[in-house]
């Protein structure tokens, strides 16, 4: 058995020299090298993007989305939109594991979801067996390969798998607050009302603990009420996350004209970097997790205010974050119930 | 006298709410607040990008650009280019400071270099003395604000100004290393044979000493070489970023295996993201200096490999970073003498 590249570019046949989620063709035969793992998938939960461009491309016949789902495995070799770009995750049972994979805890047969995107996940597809046209989930017959860099969380037995799959879908963020913040700190999230935010709240209410402060800026007054009502931060302030000097103003009010020593941002739309740059003090940190963040604004924007703070961009993963996220939903009855209303 | 915005949004006369920089219009009332100074102006240096597509629009006619740039001004209280956004520096001697402005070490008639773009500062031209086309500079008779948090740097008198501004142009780089790298890390920087590589190559080297190692990855054969015999890194590979693979296996090469503490990415060009990632160690740091950096394929790219790393926002400023990169220049007469070569 040969061993591959922990980043999986032995399976890359075209364009040599990228990685497997930038290539165009990934090699899916479904024999595994040393370190792999091979997956009897159940089911695919294709990105809401890809759903959505193949429905409408197929005129939201199942029969034509089944087809075009399986040229693009059979093209490509991986389930990645080429119009999107996009990919999803699967769940599936664990079937082999190579001796070089290093994780000697998982076991074979244990239900998994892959945390890697599917754009870049080997998969052979012999049969879908349904289409939900719902909630963008495939179910099929078929194997998937993961590197030994792919990352996995095993399905817990305690929490239903669907209300799992919406926390770990934001598993990254709750997780990188665990570890930016400490007891005392004056925190704000702006855009906290969200699934993510809503995990990042609860975490920094955690660690800052009664000597912190924890703040919320929420654009949708019912997400405020929200966090008020299950107590989630010790201010929170409704405003638009695009007006910075507003922010700042109303921020550094409820703090009595202290600065931040972290931010986190997972507000998704453009332009409110300078925002959480004005409200952190100076060596404090802005965590950016929205995707809408542009680098640019971030890095001119703080030059332009002479602020020294350190800008981070936000990493889905750290070591841990999978088991820290479900055991949020273990610890608050609110949040888990909440998910279950919204995302299930 | 009244107290201004520490960030300059007293001056913002529309749109309100937002920051000077991002403003269309700026009170440039040449009469200070509190917290601000007064500089007597000698010359702008336009932004390259602002004064190429002046001289282009103008046909280079310098009566025309004169025209051009004074309308500029007037109707926006600041020199910032309608077209590209982008302002520039200006050299000036200080001639007020408010009594709440923070440095007390700063004196009137000091010789100062903003560090601010003058898209954001408040400058009233009374005459343009000489347009020079060659170097983008605009010698004037006028008078600009600096706000509380705006940056500059104190000309020194032995460093010839020209020198000064080209090292203080990208002064943020080496400071940042200096705060990043420890004793005994392996360091990469990829893109090291540019201006703001250079200095971040020595910085690195004096860090991390004789038990780290410094590896530059350039893609210029001649820059590479000139790195190699100024003993600005232990190892020099020349190799093209945007080809993550290549990268990996020969920065991997000349560390026996073992993956950097710290990348630093200073490149140019888009799409090296993953070559930084790749590289570098779990839980060590990569920082991006690159504008052509994008936000999300670091994050996404960072995910789809299982890489617990933190990735930073290359911020321009830090404390001490003028002094710092003056004093390279003082240090090394190398990197002196290759300034002085290449960029005055």
């Amino acid at each position: 058995m040969k061993k591959g590249c922990p980043f999986g570019t032995h399976r890359v046949i075209e364009p040599k020299g990228l990685l497997p989620q930038a290539a165009k063709k990934i090699d899916n035969t479904m024999e595994i090298y040393s370190n792999e793992i091979l997956i009897d998938v159940i089911t695919l939960n294709i990105d809401s993007a890809s759903f959505t461009q193949i429905k409408e491309a197929c005129d939201h016949d199942v029969e034509k989305m089944e087809k075009m789902i399986l040229d693009i495995v059979n093209e490509r070799g991986k389930m990645q939109n080429p119009v999107t770009g996009s990919g999803g995750m699967l769940i599936g049972i664990v079937k082999e594991i190579g001796p070089d994979f290093p994780d000697k805890k998982l076991k074979v047969g244990d239900k998994i979801a892959t945390l890697v995107s599917l754009s870049l996940t080997p998969l052979k597809i012999e049969k879908i067996k349904k289409i939900n046209i719902e909630n963008d989930q495939v179910d099929i017959e078929g194997q998937a390969i993961l590197f030994e860099t792919g990352l996995y969380a095993v399905l817990p037995e305690d929490i239903p798998e669907k209300l799992a799959l919406a926390a770990l879908d934001v598993a990254g963020a709750p997780a990188q607050v665990n570890k930016l913040v400490n007891e005392g700190d004056t925190v704000c999230i702006i855009g906290g009302g969200g699934k993510s935010g809503v995990l990042c709240s609860y975490q920094a209410m955690k660690n800052a603990g009664n000597t912190g402060k924890v703040i919320v800026v929420e654009y949708s007054e019912e997400n405020a009420k929200r966090i008020k009502d299950m107590n989630l931060a010790h201010e929170v302030i409704v405003a638009d996350a695009t007006k910075p000097v507003d922010i700042y103003e109303k921020v550094l009010d409820v703090t009595g004209g202290k600065y931040c020593d972290i931010t986190i941002n997972n507000v998704n739309v453009p332009n409110t970097e300078m925002s959480s740059i004005l409200i952190t003090k100076d060596e404090g940190t802005v965590y950016f997790f929205s995707m809408a963040t542009s680098f640019t604004k971030a890095a001119l924007g703080a030059e332009g205010v002479g602020k020294d703070i350190t800008m981070i961009i936000g990493n889905g993963y750290t070591k841990g974050h999978a088991e820290l996220t479900l055991d949020i939903l273990r610890e608050s009855k609110e949040i888990r119930e909440l998910f279950e209303k919204l995302y299930i």
